[in-house]
């Protein structure tokens, strides 16, 4: 089980990308085109940032009948996407195939018949009370897509989510300090490795089930180090129980070297986040039910990332490439 | 583990459905009404079918981050319920929430914003090309709600799904042989009983994860034998080895005495299946991608039903009830 613990066997074992070689080629022309792209905030470049979203699924069988799944609707990821297109980044948003997309939140699921009626002229139409949520999404979507600033790849399985990871990181190495990896997907912790997998449906007539698991190697450690060294780099951490959620949070910063994560509990995740960086913990609540708190979290991380590259620019040369700068302040909304 | 096998202590240690006053009220209603409904058909009472619809999943922690999921688009059950509602049935629509939904099939995948612009008068309009399919789903899914013989309810795990199961299966008892169960949901074998599961988010620091899962108690004999002794049963069986296949159907035949069993392989499932009935295999292939194969499935299985209750109804007082009457003569379309 040691050998499927380790990244590097991980990436050989597992089944490969089926259109790897597209999705290269339109990560390479997005990072390029963006990133030579003027920023419009004025002043310096656009800014890129990997949102990764919703949660992986670990298959049990190879001819796949049964997974291990993690929830995650992807509203975080997706809501957070929209702030970091306000705020002037390009976003490459990495999400699970049928999670919720940004600028969709607001229309309600399983609804896309009742949104609609068609009219005696024949013509299909929007319900009159649902045209100004229907008219607003369709209209912010259309801007970030014509703007070419959002690049959107699906993943489902934890394979293809970490293959996944690993180009974009690649392609977006060029961008260096400007680069910032915001990894909110529900990421599965165990795994069945490919070439130890059933291949068939597994029978339920052998009586109770016994399942061993591998742990997925943890690939913060790979991001950080080899992939992304230069990278901005913001990790969640989910837990059900308050009592262990910020130790494991301050675990993750300094074991994985991220600058900041993201502490939240599942009871409460939609209402409040701990921010926690090097020596700060910063509590970010919701005053009202209409508020976003990614909006919050983004506003306060995009201050944190022009400081990390202002600290990290030596010679001062390209200081003015940030002119709208401020200093860290973090802000407690508690 | 024995006992969580058993079906009276699954039940018993199952959390409760949330809403079931509501649901038991809605099902008593729709079952009455529909019941006492002539048939479309002229002649005879409206039929009822439970059709059951997408994959069930098994929580692996109370607080649940980590599930067991079943892989099931939906669509042989969605597509499967117009051919019913055509067919004159009524049908009860036991569904994974956010799963494929009846007229919904043909409405492509995370499409919603695609499918839509907003006209230079400001109003939100289907996109041209979209405008027939579009307009063919809102008609037809507004005649079956309209028509009140479409009752939708969902459900997310095993502990819900089987719940629910009991509860349709007892509001049918009144028709009695007029009822028909279609269960083409995809349901778990193995589950962790909600008293053995952990509370909280299993940790990954322990190392690799040992998983010992319970065996689903075999509720299609319950059903059969408590809940639904009358009704024409029929049930999925899909396998990835087509060398089982239908070995493995025709065990389910007899030992849950099922009246059909409808048995696909995943490779094909959308080209082919074969129906097994008490002494006959007849295979249904698709000729081209445009057809579908539900279209054949329920004709199929309508006229099943038919000579079912004909041969049923001892002192053939009521057979003239089912002037559509046919022979069995299923026909092999290979």
């Amino acid at each position: 089980m040691v050998a499927a613990e380790d990244p590097e066997s991980f990436f050989a074992t597992a089944p490969p990308l089926g259109d790897a070689g597209a999705v290269a080629a339109r990560l390479q022309e997005f990072v390029a085109r963006n990133s030579s792209h003027p920023s419009s905030e004025g002043g310096g470049r656009r800014r890129i940032v990997c949102v990764t979203s919703g949660g992986t699924t670990v298959p049990l069988e190879q001819r796949c009948v049964r997974y291990i799944d993690n929830f995650s609707s992807g509203h975080r990821g997706a809501a957070s996407t929209e702030y970091f297109l306000k705020a002037g980044y390009a976003v490459i948003f990495v999400h699970r195939r049928g999670s919720c997309q940004p600028f969709c939140r607001f229309l309600p699921d399983d609804s896309f018949l009742k949104f609609f009626d068609v009219t005696t002229e024949s013509k299909v139409q929007v319900v009159e009370s649902h045209t100004t949520v229907v008219k607003k999404a369709i209209g912010e979507y259309s801007k970030a897509i014509e703007g070419g600033a959002l690049l959107k790849l699906p993943f489902t399985t934890i394979f293809e989510y970490l293959q996944l990871l690993k180009m974009v990181a690649t392609s977006m190495s060029s961008v260096s300090l400007h680069g910032m990896f915001y990894l909110a997907a529900a990421v599965s912790d165990f795994y069945v490795p490919w070439d130890s997998m059933a291949k068939h449906k597994i029978q339920s007539a052998g009586g109770p089930l016994d399942m061993k698991l591998s742990q997925v190697p943890k690939m913060l450690s790979v991001l950080r180090n080899q992939w992304a060294p230069m990278a901005f780099c913001i990790s969640f951490k989910l837990e059900t129980d308050s009592d262990i959620l910020i130790q494991k949070a301050e675990m993750a910063l300094n074991k994985y070297k991220m600058n900041v994560v993201v502490a939240n509990l599942l009871a409460t995740y939609k209402e409040e986040v701990v921010v926690v960086s090097n020596g700060e913990r910063n509590t970010i609540r919701r005053c009202n039910a209409d508020e976003d708190l990614e909006e919050h979290i983004i506003k306060l991380l995009e201050k944190s990332h022009s400081n990390y590259i202002y600290s990290s620019t030596d010679d001062g040369c390209n200081k003015n490439d940030y002119e709208t700068l401020v200093p860290l302040g973090i802000k407690s909304l508690a």
